[in-house]
């Protein structure tokens, strides 16, 4: 999906909710697990029930990945059942060596036809290029995260006076373009928030945070959109999880569409 | 395996040879294709051609992802056939925030009984403790890579005038021990090694880059050998492919061999 038309998708449908399907086997509702694929079953509700209400939907390969085999069939069913104009996200946070790099790309562009794939900046240019020579596909670099230890690293102050964070976004930002890179910036950073701004107005950020994690919506906004609007906000565990029973799915529509009212207050 | 297993194998076999089994099925002799599982055909002849003259096999989870979900089935059956007395690597490279990181833990550590797996560091301390919480299990953090990438971040320089791989390899050193923590320091980083002797004089350094890339045995071995050795030399494509004919596994064989009795001198 380029970047127009997700543009358009955010404006038409007036929300831009990522919602993240990092579903959990054992957080599913019991009655699932009659069915032969019961992460699939809760994966495929929880879409019918939320899809008017977001633009995107990220599923953090982890959940699928530790389940064996059976898991990226499930990721291959999710990603098949996902409607067309809605942008897919494989959280991989992949990072390796050149020809290493190329077939990661090609899990998650072609094995999996994913839309975005996160990566990590760590082993640098040679990492992250593989992924961003796939036309039509957007990389997404890990810039700034929500968790407690992006403070080991990441806010380490380089001698220069910058801090890893803007050096990582200032050079990553080089290598691609606003087309094909975006950049994920924890939503509980928002000091830093104005900063990367300041070096990339015009980038799309992956904003995760905003919710469980205690980042603020309303101070996301103002410090982050931008004329294009320029941010997706990824919410997980407060819209799949939203109820455990029966009404899980319509919790979860409940519960996306409560984001999308507020987000559309900022788009007009 | 523990610590001292580890060192005793090393010992007996006389190597700290770590056989990278990163194989791509483009790559494989055409006869394998007639296989069912033709990436694990090659696997296995690799490996009865090469388990006396290694101690460890590194699978690069890459090439197995790529493949779809039958990739993490040959992966299955390659962990499965490796002998009991092998240290088994996942080179994942994941880093993800808690939750996360204990499925990737759990992935590599639960799902596949792997020994060992390579995690990347930008994340934190929550994004490696998950996988240092496991028992009996190795988790091998990116410290200095071998590609040139690793000139764009990890070598920048600090305020404090240290370079941030050093900042990294000192921090997440007391996250751990010398008896469930490696690093990876590429061998074409040689001045670089000197100085990450010293930051740990003790832990176990996983060093992909001598042949192909460029790095030197001995040099290595000069640098980095401790009085545990602390030493594991990768080496993937010199071995699996050394030859692409009907003779491709006696002539890895042959490959791993030659590295053996280099390493033997290192040894006495």
């Amino acid at each position: 999906m380029d970047r127009s038309t997700l543009i358009n998708q955010i404006r038409e449908k007036q929300t831009f909710l990522c919602v993240g399907l990092d579903t959990d086997p054992d957080l599913i509702p019991d009655f699932l697990n009659e069915f032969e694929d019961p992460v699939f079953e809760f994966n495929k509700r929880i879409i019918d029930a939320t899809k008017n209400h977001c633009v995107s939907y990220k599923l953090n390969i982890a959940f699928y990945e530790a389940m064996g085999a059976e898991g990226w069939n499930t990721l291959k069913r999710t990603i098949d059942y996902i409607p067309e104009n809605i942008l897919t996200i494989a959280d991989a946070k992949r990072g390796d060596i050149g020809n290493t790099a190329n077939k990661y790309a090609q899990t998650f562009f072609k094995t999996y036809d994913f839309d975005a794939t996160t990566v990590a900046p760590y082993m640098g240019k040679d990492s992250i290029s593989p992924f961003l020579e796939h036309e039509g596909k957007w990389t997404i670099v890990l810039g700034l995260t929500s968790n407690p230890g992006s403070a080991h690293f990441q806010k380490k102050q380089l001698a220069d006076g910058k801090f890893l964070f803007e050096e990582v976004i200032k050079q990553t930002a080089k290598w691609g373009s606003q087309s094909n890179l975006m950049f994920v910036v924890g939503a509980t950073q928002t000091e830093e928030l104005k900063t990367i701004r300041e070096i990339i107005p015009n980038h799309f950020l992956l904003i995760p945070g905003v919710g469980a994690q205690g980042g603020s919506l309303d101070e996301v906004c103002r410090l982050a959109l931008n004329k294009d609007v320029g941010i997706l906000i990824n919410s997980s565990r407060g819209i799949i999880y939203a109820s455990k029973g029966l009404d899980f799915d319509k919790a979860a529509g409940d519960a996306a569409k409560s984001i999308q009212q507020s987000m559309k207050v900022y788009l007009d």
